[in-house]
């Protein structure tokens, strides 16, 4: 079959509906709010296993055993460090850029510098993904201190990635609680079925390009507004409502007026309540109150009822995952690099599940022009 | 519908068949070995329009009369040149590293430099598509000439785009013939529908990331031996037959035997004759006598024979480009940035398309493990 004008097959707009590809990763059961990783309910996971246990169920099939755990957990500390060239570009880059594109720089430098890029054989697809996870929060921390002009911090070879993340932005070593915080969002976005992302790095991997192309290809995609960025807008709603010093339900009912999109409201594939949205509220409600900071909570709260209430749309993963890490203390701009820092576990699982059982990503497109236009020479162009 | 192990619905591998999108760009008759750019058969183009009045014809919907060439091209001369960091940081990158990761690299730095990377107006999009399509020849020559240890040519602010880039490849100006080859070989692979690296880029574009981020999508995918990387797979394959003394029936009758692929044969949508390797066809055997060196076309037109009886498969674009471009003089490793150079227009202009009717590119996928582990504390695990 052509690609063809004349015979009007049915588009399927953002492959909606599309059964893409087989993975044993993720399911999703978007009417019933139910997304499990590798046979286990998120809620079997979230605040139980860390991050660190997730990756290595994602990549290898199976919760660790404490030898298993440890090998990767030293593995992943052995590996933080970034060569020197990294963090200089990093800090050569214009300070106002977004961090999800210095990232995605820092990422493909990541790939010049890894002595394995071009191998893809699976053990050395594995080492570089564990490098990657090890290496990301490392180039992120670097680029938030250096456009600040603080010094950079360099990666001990100890602790939980969660942990290291926020000693190298804050010169910290964080608390328990705001450890385990953080350590249960990686947790909750660490996969998800065939995103936009993830599925992205996967065409770019269809064609047998190396891993850290394929998720430099992610990056680019996790980037937008539709996807990774909404947790930032999110964020930077709640703060506009209160710079403007609105009620929710004025910023509400003008949002309607004006027939625009609520961000962190809504998903493709959930047709009730994200189940990472009920882990990461249940986490709010806590830190809103041992910070003695409700304010967010109430705001999200009262614009969840509204919405639903008018729309019949639910609160997603980033709605309530923006005010946490506000809360936390980390830059606005750096949420959507640290749902990259979690997502890199399961766009790496993914990538390598796609050359296990390869298929080039090469759909077909509907022309919607003429096919019979004759060439003129320059002099005859109106 | 979830996304469901019981159901077992049809899986599109590879999207094989599956209408993904609309598109004014480019035509293919798969059946009938048709290409077509915005109405024009690519055989109306090929020869006749230069790559700079196809990149006007992408993006514009219409070839430009001398005055919209005119500004076009003084447009493309004027943002030649990058930001010295880029050029210092290709100095550092290791210099045995594939030119594709380089290119990578570069272009996301061209990003971080550019001062409307994430303007998302029509208009912003439009001048950085002709800012990447000047910069790409730019970065890609510096790169060739640092890691060979020799001085980076600066980009002079006049000439077409193919005489620019042998000449800071080479530090020599063409002659017309070279030239206008070089040239023709853009405007062959300037588009291709919904090929793999384009449809990366469409993806990550449909998240509303920003262009750059889009085209560094691209890159990742096309980068791989199955899209872009295959001509010079096929290069290094004739030199392989040529180093080892074989000859061609024994080399392919080895391949055979051995169930191997052969580099440069067969294609998704063309079922006939690839209509651009009909060109560059033409043009190797022109070239070839020009160069009195028959070995190349000599081969190839023999491989191709062997191929066609056995298998019933074409050669395709990568079959031609690559001894055409390795008679030019041009290194092996360069051939799929030079790709990319051309389709930097195509995925422009389709990234562009894309934003302007957006979907969010999200499929569906058939999870194919369990869904009822119980979490088991570490100490517990076997």
């Amino acid at each position: 079959m052509p690609d063809t004008a004349t015979e009007k097959p049915v588009v399927a707009r953002g492959l909606a509906g599309v059964y893409a590809l087989e993975s044993a990763l993720s399911f999703i059961d978007g009417e019933a709010g139910i997304l499990v990783y590798r046979g286990y309910n998120i809620h079997e996971l979230a605040g139980k296993a860390s991050f660190e246990e997730v990756a290595h169920l994602l990549w290898k099939g199976h919760l660790p055993n404490q030898t298993e755990l440890d090998t990767l957990n030293a593995e992943l500390r052995a590996n933080r460090e970034v060569d020197d060239v990294i963090v200089d570009t990093l800090a050569k880059l214009p300070k106002n850029i977004e961090p999800m594109a210095a990232l995605r720089t820092a990422v493909s430098l990541l790939g010049n510098f890894d002595p394995e890029a071009e191998d893809m054989s699976p053990e050395a697809n594995y080492r570089k993904s564990i490098r990657l996870t090890a290496q990301m929060p490392t180039v992120l921390a670097a680029f938030d201190r250096v456009r600040k002009g603080l010094p950079v911090i360099k990666p001990r070879k100890e602790g939980s990635i969660a942990a290291e993340f926020l000693y190298m932005i804050n010169g910290e070593v964080p608390g328990a609680a705001t450890e385990h915080t953080l350590d249960t969002c990686l947790v909750l976005q660490a996969d998800h079925g065939s995103n936009a992302s993830t599925f992205t790095g996967r065409a770019a991997a269809s064609t047998l390009s190396d891993l850290h192309s394929s998720v430099v290809s992610a990056i680019g995609a996790l980037k937008g507004p539709l996807h990774g960025g909404a947790n930032i807008a999110v964020m930077r709603m709640l703060k506009d409502i209160e710079a403007r010093g609105m009620t929710v339900e004025a910023f509400v009912a003008e949002k309607f007026a004006k027939k625009e999109k609520i961000m962190g409201f809504g998903h493709r594939v959930y047709k009730t309540l994200d189940p990472r949205a009920v882990s990461l509220r249940e986490m709010l409600i806590k830190v809103s109150e041992e910070k003695g900071e409700m304010k967010w909570y109430e705001m999200e709260t009262k614009m969840q009822q509204l919405v639903k209430d008018a729309k019949g749309l639910n609160a997603n993963v980033d709605f309530y995952s923006a005010p946490l890490y506000y809360l936390m203390g980390i830059e606005i701009d750096l949420f959507t690099p640290i749902f990259a820092m979690s997502r890199i576990t399961g766009w790496t699982a993914s990538i390598m599940e796609q050359y296990a059982d390869n298929a080039l990503m090469r759909p077909k497109s509907v022309y919607t022009g003429v096919t019979d236009l004759k060439f003129t020479p320059i002099s005859d162009r109106g």
